[in-house]
């Protein structure tokens, strides 16, 4: 986003910090974030997202017809990066058993405000049973930085989700007899606050999209 | 219970550490537990089950008719123990605010067997909000010797528990909207061990009086 909202997107993010954990940041008009490795966000993402004024315009494959000098670019951790530990915990990822996107919904749960950013949170949804839910806790704690422990589980209509099965981004994930939603905070947060800000201009990645580091899941480890 | 069938209830123990958190043992024929300061399990439980033939056949306030020299003790750690550290994050507890005894039911979860003992896991239950929840597990995540995480969390049928208004043991708790049932291994599971092998004779607390250690639940804590 340009620079001049970097300072309103830092407070929105520290004042989210389950949605909205940034694990980078490069310079302005720089692509590169030295501290995930080797990183170029201006050309290492699958697929983008360009908004203006808070409306989403285009999806994107590259960046070389909508890159700007004045932009500055942040990281935000993924779930994904906690999925190899639920593996390696016996819990199996129903949106990889398919081969689909992780679905993720628009909850009615209001992010704090800073600056003009604000709107509502978004989550990633993983069915599982509950006994897997509870160990899901314990392992996920361990991963602040890529969203932590769930934010919510159960009844979707008590966080605003009306249709379990029609994911606002992502693909549909099939929930079995005896399991339960469980889902996580998400990075496509500040897409709404980019969108509640009217933004004049942004970059997102597209959900699901992720650009991949150099630094290994368990060294996001917080123990 | 009788000392000699001390060696299986403690492999009993091993097999189902989250039932069964042995933090004291006696000498035959003691009831003093020096690990636990000054306790004495003959007089400082306030109420007991009496079990012959593994069936409960009295309840006595003290032992002074039934005690026998050839008795082993084994002391368990209990739920209640961690429940300040739910109170300390702010995690209401349903059964405190109504002054009522934890609501605790026998489940379809099979214990492990060891020589005769076996039957089926008893667990206690505290509703919160699903936000609650995951947050009790990671509190009580922090107490294996009082039971722990919990086991299930959600729907009673998928442990088998059929009406969650009448517990086996203790008092209903009221579960409000919003609210799902919590559910933690109990530590009255080994009453169903002896029940299901009808051991001659073994004396128990009843469920809920408890005595009361010189221990600090904080000393409890695994991290």
């Amino acid at each position: 986003m340009p620079h001049k909202y970097a300072d309103a997107f830092l407070r929105f993010a520290r004042l989210n910090p389950k949605s909205c954990p940034v694990i980078g940041m490069t310079e302005p008009g720089s692509g590169k974030v030295p501290e995930l490795g080797d990183v170029d966000i201006k050309t290492d993402f699958p697929s983008y997202y360009v908004f203006h004024d808070g409306k989403r315009v285009a999806e994107v494959e590259n960046l070389h017809d909508v890159w700007r000098d004045d932009l500055v670019g942040f990281v935000i951790g993924c779930s994904y990066s906690f999925e190899d530990a639920l593996l390696d915990a016996g819990i199996p990822i129903r949106h990889i058993e398919q081969g689909t996107n992780v679905p993720m919904y628009i909850t009615n749960i209001a992010n704090g405000r800073a600056g003009d950013f604000a709107g509502n949170m978004v989550v990633s949804m993983r069915p599982m049973t509950p006994a897997q839910a509870i160990r899901a806790v314990q392992v996920t704690s361990r991963f602040p930085d890529v969203h932590g422990a769930p934010v919510h589980l159960g009844d979707p209509a008590l966080i605003g989700i009306s249709d379990i099965d029609a994911p606002d981004f992502g693909g549909r994930s099939l929930i079995h007899a005896g399991e339960i939603p469980v889902f996580w905070a998400c990075g496509v947060t500040p897409q709404e606050a980019i969108r509640s800000a009217g933004l004049p201009f942004a970059i997102t990645h597209a959900p699901g999209h992720m650009v991949v580091t150099d630094i290994r899941n368990s060294h996001l480890a917080a123990f």
